[in-house]
């Protein structure tokens, strides 16, 4: 029916990390962009290894990762971004961000890559990407007295909306094609 | 002792990934690239959450990497490698690598990536840089009636001897000077 398809079409029910991981199979099948999620960090403290099946990890814990959560290139380009969904409606909480990503990002920016953040607002389903050089400033200032969050409306006004196509569902090189070619 | 001394200078006992890892962190802290080792993926199955402490993974499995073993960036560019060690004396095997890594490789080279192999020969201790550009025509040899594996003397003559350094103990980033800039 018409209100099944246009479901489908919908991005209801997708977490932002789902609909970055669809877009990038999607960039790498179409041969447009070789962007992967790097796997979460695992430490391995105790392994099992069976006779004739594949060993076990029985015990281990997640490490923080010291990066952010995709690379990879795109038009020559070396690309590097971290993805953040927040439920809040009025401002983005910098506290979903750590310290030593910030520090990876800078460093990416200073050696020549396209490094941004990908936010969304999934109460209003809008999915934004920010510059790192934008972020950095707001970052900064919560250390100098100022707010522990960015405003909706400032991620609205200095952010790019990203658009959402079926098989690109978070189309960040469309904004990445509008500011870098 | 000067023997502690000199044996803490060589290169004996460190495996290939830990150099690597080493010679990262080096290029890291002086600023000079931004290069990562990829975390090993795990299959999580099951998760056990205590009161009060961090959550410990009970089952989990190693994955395929679906890529190589590193990325990052150096002065500008995408640069994405795989790094394998042999004891073999007289040839690399071509099994050490897997097909999805190639087509990986492949896709990185395409879109403008340094992409290359370091292959250490253990037994030497002598580790090479091996672009991945000369690499593709060996791999797909071995397909069509061609060897199984790469002569020592061949990785010699068309790869470049990675220089060892106290800091930068697989100093890749000299022999990437070299070629590209
Ligand atoms: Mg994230
Ligand atoms: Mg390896």
């Amino acid at each position: 029916s018409k209100k099944t398809r246009s479901m489908g079409f919908s991005n209801r029910g997708m977490t932002l990390e789902e609909d970055i991981n669809a877009t990038n199979v999607f960039y790498r099948s179409a041969d447009k962009a070789v962007i992967h999620k790097k796997p979460t960090p695992v430490q391995v403290v105790n392994v099992h290894y069976p006779k004739r099946s594949a060993a076990v990890i029985t015990e281990g814990y997640f490490k923080q990762p010291s990066t952010t959560d995709y690379n990879g290139i795109y038009r020559d380009r070396h690309v590097d971004f971290e993805a953040k969904e927040t439920k809040n409606k009025t401002r983005f909480p910098l506290a979903n961000i750590h310290e030593h990503q910030i520090k990876h990002m800078q460093s990416i920016a200073n050696h020549g890559g396209i490094c941004f953040l990908i936010i969304r607002f999934s109460v209003y389903n809008e999915t934004y990407y920010m510059p790192a050089e934008t972020f950095f400033p707001y970052w900064e200032a919560q250390f100098n007295g100022g707010k522990k969050s960015i405003p909706y409306e400032t991620i609205q006004n200095t952010g790019y909306r990203i658009p959402f196509h079926y098989q690109a569902r978070v189309h960040y090189l469309a904004i990445i094609d509008q500011l870098y070619f």
